[in-house]
């Protein structure tokens, strides 16, 4: 085991890979962890490049990031965000912490100096060391929107909405009829995301969101087939458990494009690799283990093992399993 | 008196215009006060724009100063630049506070956006409430550099360095041959100076930098011949009092430029308008006292009175002689 390469969201995504380092530097020290990072949660506010998971992987790697929450710096104050709020600018939902503000400074100062999100990726790492290595998916902005159902004002159905907006502000409670990436059409994969794909000797689909994180980054161009033709096993990482997503209102997504918030049904959404889906083998709850022969009949080896992550050698094991059954 | 325009630069001219506004508000309620600010200090720091002495006029005159420093913020901290510099990022010598990192986040935003300096300016003085108008000098950028002597490296003899390097990082200290405003050629006066200056009942240069504030706005094409045809008087308020800058380094622009520090050489350096100057009138301290005859001689009517701006009814007391002496 050489290279294994992750499609990561946010707080799942970052939490498995977490696991996955901890248990390959003890059985394989010498292999190589890329991240693909879903950047379709990205957004521009008061005029800095935020890309929320990103952060959530780099701080979750590198020891800096607030556990109780999942994302962002622990010990957080927001001095400056109340004063941007003093000016009547900002979002009061979406609250920028002094220190995490750093990051998004420097982040779009090297931006606006000319470098890509890579390069500017790849510079914020230096400084957090997160023992993988961390690609966007893409270099070019993919910002994931909702469209409005007539549920919060009829006069607005129809209209898009920032998918920050939607998930931070609304808590994923107003109705949306789907889910449209601005900027997808124009995108690429950033540069080493496609070699990492396919000169991977493993890829993990973990336990991220379905819909906007993994769901977005296999929508790049590119990327699906990538992940079609490699010669590497690709192994999911259920993110529902017992018919409840193990983190967020993946529900809400995942009912909005009309899949079951249950590991057999997100199993099947990815599909078998054989059939023209993702996958090879997916990982499931011991909860879900009914599942298990209509995933083997849908021609996707599975396995049902404990996936609550709730501490690092929980997740060690989990990360541990998901080799095993992609071995 | 309706309309009085002070041309300030930060500290002195913040300080001496909060004077004029707390006399104002007793003799002449009525009158309006317009501040032309210079830019010439400002810079980008990470991406965002710093605007020193607009922010120094707008949080002394808005209530949001530091009064023992004289510019920045009251209880501030430093959380965010701490985390800049994590990544070997921003200048150690010049330290952004949390409270104060917002103003240039919105600044910042606003410019980006479209918006000229004014217009930013316009906005983050609704929530300040300075009680005059603020314009900066030029909605272009101009930025004030020193070309160095060969006194730290030889080899660097001749480079241009921003001022604010050189005042804030090297206090001065280091020997410069001139002062040069990048931009300066390409600039014009922001929208409402030159109307300013032309409708003015009176025009006051208050006891800021000679050479770097007040010699960086009437630099500004326009500005200078808007002074000399103006029908309001022109009263200087000296920042020299008994040989020494009241504040700052005032002496190391002045010896560059190869004037003397002295109440006296800078009035004669501002010159008497009939002679083709800028001053009909020069207040200068009592300790001072013995330059007026030669100031007298050189056309420029002076008095001499406490100029110590100790607190605010001395600073009052020191806008009620200037505005006598303008009478």
């Amino acid at each position: 085991m050489k290279n294994v390469t992750v499609l990561a969201g946010g707080v799942g995504g970052a939490r498995f890979t977490r696991g996955l380092l901890g248990h390959l530097a003890g059985v394989a020290p010498e292999a190589a962890v890329t991240v693909v990072v879903n950047t379709g949660d990205d957004m521009w506010l008061d005029g800095l490049r935020i890309c929320p998971d990103l952060d959530t992987v780099m701080y979750t790697l590198g020891g800096g990031i607030n556990e109780e929450q999942g994302w962002g710096r622990p010990a957080e104050t927001r001095r400056a965000a109340a004063e941007i709020a003093a000016y009547g600018r900002g979002w009061s939902w979406f609250t920028l912490g002094d220190l995490d503000l750093a990051t998004h400074i420097v982040r779009t100062d090297l931006l606006r100096s000319g470098s890509t999100l890579s390069e500017a990726t790849d510079f914020l790492c230096r400084r957090w060391q997160p023992g993988a290595r961390l690609l966007p998916m893409s270099d070019q902005p993919v910002e994931t929107h909702v469209r409005l159902a007539a549920d919060i004002d009829e006069h607005r159905a129809g209209e898009l909405m920032h998918f920050e907006e939607w998930w931070v502000r609304y808590r994923a409670g107003i109705a949306v009829t789907e889910f449209v990436q601005v900027g997808l059409a124009d995108a690429v994969a950033a540069p080493g995301v496609l070699e990492a794909i396919e000169n991977a000797d493993l890829i993990i689909l973990p336990p991220s969101n379905p819909v906007v994180s993994v769901g977005t980054i296999t929508a790049v161009p590119g990327i699906r087939s990538a992940l079609r033709s490699t010669p590497a096993q690709v192994v999911g990482v259920s993110p529902i458990i017992g018919g409840a997503a193990v983190r967020g209102m993946a529900d809400a997504c995942l009912h909005t494009i009309g899949v079951a918030t249950s590991a057999e049904a997100v199993g099947l959404h990815y599909g078998a690799r054989a059939a023209g889906g993702l996958l090879d083998a997916w990982l499931i709850d011991v909860t879900d283990a009914a599942a298990l022969p209509v995933l083997a009949a849908a021609g996707i080896r599975s396995t049902a093992v404990p996936l609550w992550m709730t501490d690092l050698p929980t997740t060690t094991a989990i990360a541990a399993a998901a080799l095993d059954l992609g071995a």
